[in-house]
Formats: C-alpha cells, sequence, structure tokens
C-alpha cells in the first residue's frame, strides 16, 4: 500500500492522523482539502510531502483545464493556487520543492504536469531503496557491527514517503539484511508520529522494537542502549545544518557525548543550497493546543500559554553523516552539502 | 492547603492524579492504601514521600498499638510493616529516609512517632523557604541579572514537598522578589508532572510561564530561551550525581552547551552518603501502559513492548550547583557532598 499516490485522476492518501487504529483512505478531489490534509498532518513526512505538493499542482492544473478548456489553459491560475499550497507548511522544503518542480512542467498542460509528478514519485520509491542501502552499509562501517541497535525519532518510513521510508528505511533495509538488533523509537510529542506511525510500521515489518519517550532517548543513549541514531530531515542547509522535528538536536547532543553515529537521511531534494546555515531556517511554531493535551484529553489548566516549535536545528558538527540517495557527507568531518559532490557514496 | 499532612489521626493528602481538574483530599486510614497512593503518584515528589514514609509509620504504629493494647506494644510488627512502605518506590531515597527516621522514635511508642512523623513534615516546611532564598540569591550571583527566565522538569513545587516546593520553590521566591521574567515548565511524560501540576501551581501564584514538551526543552535552551535550569532530585550520591525525573539529564547537557547554569535544589535529606556515585542508583522502570498511552487514550499499537525509566541519572560534572537548606555545592567546581560541609552557603 502506498502512502499517497494518484489514483484514476485524483489523489489517494492514508489518513495518517486516524493511525494506528483505523486504516483509511482518502480521495481527494480539491486542493482547499489537501491543504487541510497537510496542516492536520493527515499526510506529513517530507518527500510525502514533496509527492504531495506535486500532485497537488497536477490537481490543480486538471481543474483549471476543466473550467477553461485546453485551448485555453491559464498557467496563471495554476501558479496562483500552487502558492498557495506552497505556503501550507512553511518549514518542510520538498513542499514547495515539489510544487515547483511540477510547475516547469506547465507548459505542456496538465498531461505533463502529472507526468512529472508521476516521476517525482517513482524517483522517491527508488531513492529509498539507494539510502536504506548506503545507511545500512555506513551503518555496520560506522560502528564495526554485524547486528546494531538503532534509536530513531518521529516517523520517517514508509508513511513518510510514498512506499519505504528514509531513516527508517535504513532500520527496514538493516532488517532484511539480518542485522538490526533492536530499533528504539522515540514515541515523539507532540503529535506521537513515533509511537502512532513507526511503533505501527516496525510491528507490521515484524521488527524488534521497545517504544521510549522522547525525554529518555538521551539518557539510554548515555547508558549505552543503541550503537546508532537515525533521522530524516525537513530541510538540510548548505553548510549541512539539518532542520528536523523537534527532539532530534536533544539526541544528536546525547549521541556526540556517548560516541554513537549520528545520522541524518533524506533524500536531495531536502537539501536546500540557497539556506546557508540553520540559522536561516524558519521554525514554524504550531500553537497551545498540541502541547496543552493528549489524545483528545485536555492536561494542562485553561489559559496556559506554550512554545511548540514543530522543529528543531541540529548543528552539522553534530552530525555524522548524511546520506542520500546519491552521495554520503560527513559533516563531523568538516564536510558539507557544498563540498561534496553528487555521487560520492564514501569520502 | 498542605500537600499532605497529620489531621485527626490520620494522613490526608491531594490525590494529585486528578489534578489539575479535581482537586480532592483523600483521608488514609490504612497502610495498603498508603502504599498505592505512592504507587500510582497520588502522592509524590520525594521531601512530600519523605513525610509520607513518616506519617505511614506514625500509621502503623496507631494501628498496632490499637490491635495489641499500648502495654504489649508490638515493635517488631510495626518494623515489619514499615519495611512493606519503605519498598513502595525504591529510587526515592526520602522514602525510606522518612520511614527510618520516624522508627528511631519507635521505642517510645506511637505518640513519640507521630512527634518525630511531625517534626519532620515541620523541617521540611522551613528547609524549603531556605531553598527558595538561597537558590534565587545564587541564580542572580551566576547570571549576573536582576530578573531571570528559568526552565524546569516535572513538579519541584508545593505539591512534592508539604507546602512550598524545592526547584519550584526557588521559582517562587523569584516571583516574590519581582526577579522571575518567565518560568518555563517541561511537561514531563510519560505523566505529565509538569503540564498537570508545575502549570497549575504556575498558574495559581500568576507567574508568567509558557509550557513545552520534554524534547523542546534541550534546542530551546540552546536558542537562549532561558537563564538557568532548576530541578529536583529523588537522590543525591556522595559524589554529587543526581538521580531525577526522566529528561533531567537530557536538559544538564543541553544547559552545559548553551552555557546556561543547571542547578539541582533538594533536602540534606536527599543526599545519600551510602550511594558512592549515580552508577549505584536503582532505576526502577514503569512498565508499559505509561508510555503506550495517556488518560485512557491508547496511542501506540497493541503488544508494543518500553524501556519506562522513571528516572535518570545527571553526572555530577554537568551539575552547576546542588542548594540543600543548608549548603551549597559546586560540582561543576570540583565539589561534592563529601567535600562540601553543612553550613557552607558560598564557596
Amino acid at each position: 500500500m502506498r502512502t499517497i499516490d494518484w489514483v484514476d485522476g485524483v489523489i489517494e492518501l492514508i489518513d495518517q492522523t486516524l493511525l494506528p487504529h483505523t486504516i483509511e483512505v482518502q480521495r481527494v478531489t480539491e486542493l482547499p482539502t489537501l491543504i487541510d490534509d497537510i496542516q492536520r498532518l493527515a499526510v506529513r513526512g517530507a518527500p510525502a510531502l514533496g509527492v504531495a505538493g506535486a500532485f497537488g499542482v497536477a490537481l490543480i492544473a486538471a481543474s483549471v483545464a476543466v473550467e477553461n478548456g485546453d485551448a485555453d489553459f491559464d498557467e496563471a491560475e495554476v501558479r496562483r493556487q500552487a502558492a498557495l499550497l506552497r505556503e501550507a507548511r512553511p518549514t518542510a522544503v520538498n513542499l514547495s520543492w515539489g510544487v515547483d518542480r511540477a510547475l516547469t512542467a506547465l507548459a505542456g498542460g496538465p498531461a505533463a504536469v502529472l507526468a512529472e509528478a508521476i516521476a517525482i514519485r517513482d524517483e522517491d520509491i527508488a531513492a529509498c531503496v539507494s539510502m536504506g542501502l548506503y545507511g545500512a552499509d555506513l551503518t555496520r562501517e560506522l560502528t564495526g557491527k554485524d547486528r546494531v541497535r538503532v534509536m530513531t525519532i518521529c516517523n520517517t518510513g514508509s508513511l513518510a514517503t510514498v512506499e519505504r521510508g528514509t531513516a527508517l528505511g535504513v532500520v527496514q533495509t538493516l532488517l532484511e539484511q539480518g542485522s538490526l538488533e533492536e530499533a528504539f523509537p522515540l514515541e515523539t510529542r507532540p503529535l506521537l508520529q513515533g509511537a502512532r506511525l513507526t511503533a505501527w510500521e516496525l510491528t507490521r515489518m515484524e521488527a524488534p522494537f521497545r517504544l521510549i519517550i522522547d525525554s529518555a532517548g538521551p539518557f539510554l543513549l548515555s547508558r549505552g542502549i543503541a550503537d546508532a541514531v537515525f533521522i530524516g530531515a525537513d530541510r538540510i542547509a548548505a553548510n549541512g545544518d539539518s532542520a528536523n522535528k523537534i527532539g532530534s538536536f536533544s539526541l544528536a547532543l546525547a549521541a556526540q557525548h556517548a560516541g554513537v553515529p549520528f545520522i541524518v537521511v533524506a533524500p536531495e531534494s531536502t537539501v536546500d543550497m540557497l539556506t546557508a546555515t540553520g540559522a536561516d531556517i524558519e521554525i514554524e511554531d504550531r500553537g497551545s493546543d498540541e502541547v496543552c493535551g493528549f489524545g483528545g484529553t485536555r492536561t494542562a489548566p485553561e489559559g496556559t500559554n506554550t512554545v511548540n516549535p514543530a522543529f528543531d536545528v541540529t548543528p552539522h558538527e553534530l552530525i555524522t553523516a548524511i546520506v542520500t540517495e546519491r552521495r554520503i557527507i560527513l559533516p563531523g568531518k568538516g564536510e558539507s552539502p557544498v563540498s561534496v559532490p553528487l555521487g560520492a557514496l564514501r569520502s
């Protein structure tokens, strides 16, 4: 089952807010629905957002073509609506990347836009396979172990991509290769993607795992519970600083303290060469409701104010390696997306 | 309102599992009820547990005296039941400290035990006043600021003591002295004592605060959101290593990285000179239910295993200061409970 796909002229996606209790595929036929899905995290994960952005432009183009007729295809109107889609989540560079790439085909009309979006989907599938293989090899090399225990945060599995995952794709590859001893997913407050989604995926792939609360991750690393930490990324700056789910920074500090490799796994589309450093990355604050409650239960007193950053930024010096589908970058050794060319699989 | 007290021959305590929605005072007349209250965290916080342990022995002694008659007071039976109480929570040294101190009065009969327990209660109240004053002075000195922004975890307020709090008592003192700019409590998974209890206490004392999720604390420290971090302690080893709520270690690492003072505030009864280092501290694992859901809402898939350490241990080298009611210890400068005598208020 794909997390997001183009089926019979509309977008189909798994509504991830209902997992793990209900698996429901939603058919998205209109732009406002897609924007709402993105904002309420029914679809999430950087690579999946890229595909959602591209399919969203295909949806817009088809709708505009129907209204105007193919002969008078209103490109400006498509771009206007695409701009709304691009802004649905500001931190996730993949969303705007997917939107913009689909727009490059706009001169060819709706069919060309759809073809470009489908190409993005297929590249995502292939990229996840490559990242899994490169990441698994690198992990065995860095740890010197054939069987490894890995910690991860948020959901970077098939639900974050189209089919196979980034950081969790490496975990799956290790499992398939007989190299996974145990996985330790963090529950990932406030929306619990780790507890709801990653635990669900690990259960389905029959991987041995134990769930932990976020703040236990750093301490358990200091006590030697894991051999490596894998995370995804929402945006990687030109110097290697990486924005990812809130809590990643904390794990990176603890991994360094414990002498454990800290590895970012993300497709090239996450690398944003126009963002010089992490200080330039805008971090969305998602408001009070997520912090003041838990699964429908209000926990904090009425009127409680919050700070709720959805992401944090891990400075490059705390990152052992960045693994993409086309290269391996070692920021801890002074490398960066600027210095390491595509195709460099080991420095 | 006191968190725990001795009223009309029984223990009265606020059932903290019902906060912040309901304030309910429970009358505890039997040992099994008290043990259950301690285990389900209806009463919690290291100092309050010390008082609970002492009042519990008073309850046992009174009950044994009634059964046997005062003339034939069965001390061995009191000790047998007290041993059950002592084991209710293994990491919290204050509980066994309170039990043992009340038992020292056993030869004097039930009235002497009760008098000793009441002395412990009154000393707790006085100790919190002292810790608040010393901690507030130290904070201004270490930060060089008259108004400070402070981060804290779990609940170390009046609900963790009898009346006023340890780490949160410092926050309250800063507020009373016009020195609190803002507090940042962490929600403190899995049981959300920060969101439920500390936010409730801060609201009642009309302190400016914003609640954050646990894993945001380290990152926000790195971005300069706070001038100091205060935590309580469940056990302080002879070398200064401190056991406290899970998540404390992660904050300590981040505080060091950010160059922010990390201050442990706890009464002398928390210092355990028989525990040489943090490696000797037993850490209870509280099982899967707390991690897999909250407040009746199941989040993780059925069958999910967990690691759920209730506490972590912060190594002494990450601790700027330990403030008790009788001394200030600077572990970051090589001091320890062994090297700093009682009465040393600044080194």
